[in-house]
């Protein structure tokens, strides 16, 4: 880790996510919160509803379920007994990192004293040494440290940083800040080389300890971390050695994505943290081999992760079941993490495709369009049972898409040395400072994703001024164009790429970037029996579905003809607004087998009708009355 | 329940397995196990190998595992902790179960005196209060009846009494019956109208208490099966209220097959013996309506029950996974136990096709050929991971195969009042009585299920002996004949049913049954996503799988063509002797998709390599070395 001279590089705890400014390993800085500002109207109304509508409701909810009132009696204000789960303290340190983020870039009276009220329980809830867990009080307080594997002690101290480091950032403020340090300290004092080995059951304090220490210049933090994940995999194992716990291998062996899915990928986000400050290469190979393997065997086209409810594991190989796909929000959540530290690093645009498809589909189902209730689950198809809750008892994740709806400025633009790179498209205006010193402004233009035409007008402070920009070309983008003031850039425009544009800026410049959003379908490996037959279908990020809302016929039974053909358009009263697309098909009508459920292969001579099929985005499913709903459409054969 | 009067029906206690010898509402009543002797080359080896190695290696591994010392310690003979979970007497016995059953028909003194020391630590174990759980003895003492949700002790008490009416009949010995109905009395005590409400987390005890009360003469038991039984999802709640236990809806209400597969299964088999015995109309729209749906929408094609890992449960319609079906072995066996006694109940021929196919499927597959590993899920498709294990921590599976085989001369012929039925088809011996008092003997000659050609002698103790000989004509058996003495009855021999024949029998009459063994295939319900454009391939009640070790072309890459033509051979010596089938098939070989799980529709090209298929029974499979399997097969696109 290169640790920030205050001379040479002013320490400016800014609001980035993930702070990679000194990162020796990094390619790619963040603009932070501040830098960024939405325009659009897909993404901002969503931040709104967040502010206005999300945090409050979880705020009650976190009140009406002792959330709180845990944090009161830990720090002797109220009696009563611990109420709800153990891992509790975790949900109320990621709402107050949610609106840490938020009041980063904008002025909320309202929430700033709601998280100022809840800041100060925490710091009373805090021990005179530093420990902080409301579970661990009283009666409890003799079992500290002493099961590792199921108690989530290190989670939610992890959660508690994370959420202190947002909050110093966003506010200047140390009140958590300061709690959280503590905290960390009294953890130092006890892990460590020559200390007590141990790493926690639930990954997660790695990630938030690597920004601790870049936010406190205390490489402590850092080595930290790395002890946590090294403390993994060993024999005879520290806490469990099981895959569930992330416990089964050393971590720089593992080529293979098992076990709990945000156990797993939570890991990997805070091994890539270390990586990023240290540059080891073991943990890299480690990296890249999981990354692969996730990517190659184990991820939805949603960018969901996790196949199983037993075990929220990760599943095998093309074991991608639709009905029963477990893919947690909080695993969606947990690959947009891993693969922002990875595009942080590389400058790679998969890693941007992989978080973009998955923000847009696999994260953003996980939350009503009125922004009260959340999926926990997120299947790709279903009989019209499964529908989103006000609250969970186990209530990861509705304050997990709180926290990246607040944030989601920060992952939008990155510097390089004299680069501006620009990694997702929605109206924004974003002033730019170049690590190598120019400043400019760039106001994007679009109405992304319902229309593939982004205009991009730049102004650098000062006229002449040199640097590439890098506009992402997603891997779908076959035809994308590019003009720089009107003028046509020569092609190849290489998708899954930038196009990097190097040239002397003048104020005023304009460029425009045109990417093909039409709908498209795609396959999957034939070891995926379920989706065998089938596509999916996209339309730029967004997977589309079928619900049953748009349809007579029940959507499993809708056929696609093999060449499709659609009418696209935008519908304002629809969904918050959608583009939707038709297309005639065919609804089978033999599929009430009365009492069979199989028959002599040959004897089904299937029937079908003409059918209107209308695709709507994935992520806007189950927002109107029950009914079944399915990704995956087969293909009528001929 | 009519009791059975000593005087006009004598009290036979011999050893049937389910005894509707005097139920009112029983079609049938059953062979027992001294009346019928297997000869054929399919079960009778694997009952000799299931006394000789099964059950002394079961012996060992519940002296090995603590299970017998649990009784010695409540018996006060030795000191300790209990060992292992707390539902673990049953397997002890089902143990004693099976063995009883294995005595019922030939001599083992080895065994005999295994079973008698074991009888002897269970009576020794059991409290001066008749209650007989090792678990809830000194220091769990006082917990006794406080869990009913999940501590299994009626559970275990099932079990018990299965135990104890098996070994009573087999051996005429009232050791264990004594035990158990002490212990049934003590229950009675304790639970019923007037007394304390509740009943089982796991149902079991139902089946037990009725075969008690029919082995007894007291209707006490009945009466206490049907309180258990009444007492399930009343409002509010008595153990649980969730569908996982059985709890979620009054009984008599239900006609969705929901929760835990077992448990249902062992509910549903129990409710239909309290039906067999008090006719209440209620209970039997329960019953119908349940076998209704798990036939038509959540059975696989094995005859295995429980798609799920998750809660072990039933799933959902047609969620029915091929890699990810859990389809525990213990609930094909309860699905072969359910059926069994709704034949009994009606003589319809299709619960006669269930039993069979789960016999030779769902069943059969859960013990390797040496009879020494068991599989607690039975898979239709797997990677090469899954393999049978000696023993499990939850050991329920072994020892219920190990009951079941034991038991299954028992399953094979029954009479009505002036009939005998013939349900499987296996050379045999059988010594029968009809209710109208005719005696006969019955010699049945086949080398089913590899050859369709079955043989019946018929001897009646006096010539001119007029009866119906009901034969089961499988519903796939398009074709099957009959001959009496060589000479054809007339078509239609209908599938599905039974074929009677009525006639004025003499001492050799000949009977010839020729059933069209030859593969076939089936497609299953367009819903069940996995399984589209593939078939599974049957043989007679085999269902077939392709096995790795018998392909170079990974078997997941197998694709059949459309027109698929079999060649079928007896390979003697593979696989303890199997029919395999061969056939010209395909084998994609683009499978290898770099990093790509999805691909543009359209771009996928298809290769495939000309491949020889060879199909061999999905009961043999993963007892060669390890590697992927499938049971539903791909036709190739045209």
């Amino acid at each position: 880790m290169t640790l920030r001279q205050t001379e040479s590089h002013p320490h400016l705890h800014e609001p980035f996510v993930v702070d990679t400014t000194y990162s020796p390993q990094a390619r790619l800085h963040p603009l932070h919160l501040r830098q960024v500002r939405l325009q659009d109207r897909f993404w901002e109304p969503r931040r709104q509803i967040n502010r206005t509508i999300t945090l409050p409701s979880q705020y009650q909810q976190c009140v009406q379920t002792g959330r709180l009132d845990n944090f009161r009696r830990a720090a002797g204000q109220i009696e009563g007994p611990f109420q709800g789960r153990f891992f509790n303290d975790s949900d109320v340190y990621k709402w107050v990192e949610a609106v840490a983020w938020t009041l980063a870039a904008e002025k909320d009276e309202k929430l700033e004293a709601l998280v100022d009220e809840v800041i100060g329980l925490i710091a009373a809830a805090q021990g005179e040494d530093g420990y902080l867990n409301t579970y661990f009080t009283f009666e409890n307080a003799d079992k500290r440290w002493t099961d590792l594997q199921v108690m989530h002690e290190l989670y939610c101290a992890g959660h508690l940083i994370q959420a202190a480091v947002a909050h110093h950032r966003a506010t200047g403020k140390t009140t958590l800040l300061d709690v959280a340090t503590r905290f960390a300290d009294s953890i130092d004092s006890v892990f460590g080389p020559g200390k007590r080995p141990g790493t926690c059951g639930h990954p997660e304090i790695e990630m938030a300890l690597v920004e601790l220490a870049r936010d406190t210049d205390e490489e402590r933090y850092l080595k930290l971390a790395q002890f946590f994940i090294d403390n993994r995999g060993q024999q005879p194992p520290i806490i469990s050695g099981k895959t569930y716990y992330q416990d089964h291998a050393p971590f720089r062996q593992q080529d293979e994505v098992v076990g709990h899915a945000v156990r797993a990928l939570y890991l990997y986000a805070g091994a890539t943290d270390v990586y990023t400050e240290t540059g080891e290469q073991a943990l890299l190979h480690a990296i890249n081999a999981l990354w692969a393997d996730l990517q190659q065997h184990k991820v939805y086209v949603t960018g969901g992760v996790g196949s199983r409810y037993d075990g929220e594991a990760v599943g095998e190989s093309y074991e991608l079941p639709n009905d029963q796909a477990y893919t947690e929000t909080c695993a969606a959540i947990a690959h947009i993490m891993w693969a922002w530290r990875l595009l942080l690093l590389t400058g790679n645009a998969l890693y941007a495709d992989a978080m973009e498809l998955t923000l847009y589909n696999g994260m953003l189902a996980g939350i009503s369009l009125d922004g009260e209730s959340y999926f926990y689950q997120n299947p790709l198809a279903d009989r019209g049972r499964h529908r989103r809750q006000p609250w969970f008892g186990t209530a990861c994740c509705p304050p997990n898409v709180a926290r990246l709806l607040a944030s989601l400025p920060g992952y939008i633009y990155t510097t390089s040395d004299a680069d501006l790179w620009v990694h997702l498209y929605t109206s924004s205006e974003a002033n730019v400072r170049l690590p190598q010193g120019s400043v400019l402004k760039c106001k994007q233009t679009s109405n992304y994703p319902w229309d593939g035409k982004i205009k991009l007008s730049i102004k650098p402070e000062q006229a002449n001024t040199t640097f590439g920009l890098n506009l992402r070309i997603p891997a779908w983008a076959h035809g994308a164009t590019v003009s720089v003031n009107g003028e046509r850039l020569a092609p190849p425009i290489q998708p899954g790429s930038y196009c990097r544009i190097e040239r002397t800026w003048q104020p005023g410049d304009q460029v425009e970037l045109v990417l093909p959003l039409v709908m498209r379908a795609v396959t999957s490996h034939p070891y995926i029996s379920n989706n065998n037959g089938r596509v999916a279908l996209l339309r730029g990020p967004l997977v589309y579905c079928v619900e049953q809302a748009d349809h007579e016929a029940d959507v499993w039974d809708l056929y696609l003809p093999k060449d499709f053909q659609w009418s696209e358009h935008y519908a304002e009263n629809l969904l918050g607004g959608v583009v939707t697309a038709q297309t005639l098909a065919f609804a089978r009508t033999d599929t009430d087998w009365q009492q069979q459920l199989y028959r002599t292969y040959g004897e089904e001579q299937p029937t079908y009708a003409p059918a209107t099929l209308t695709a709507i985005p994935y992520y806007a499913w189950a927002n109107r009355e029950a009914g079944p709903m399915q990704v995956w459409l087969p293909i009528k054969p001929d």
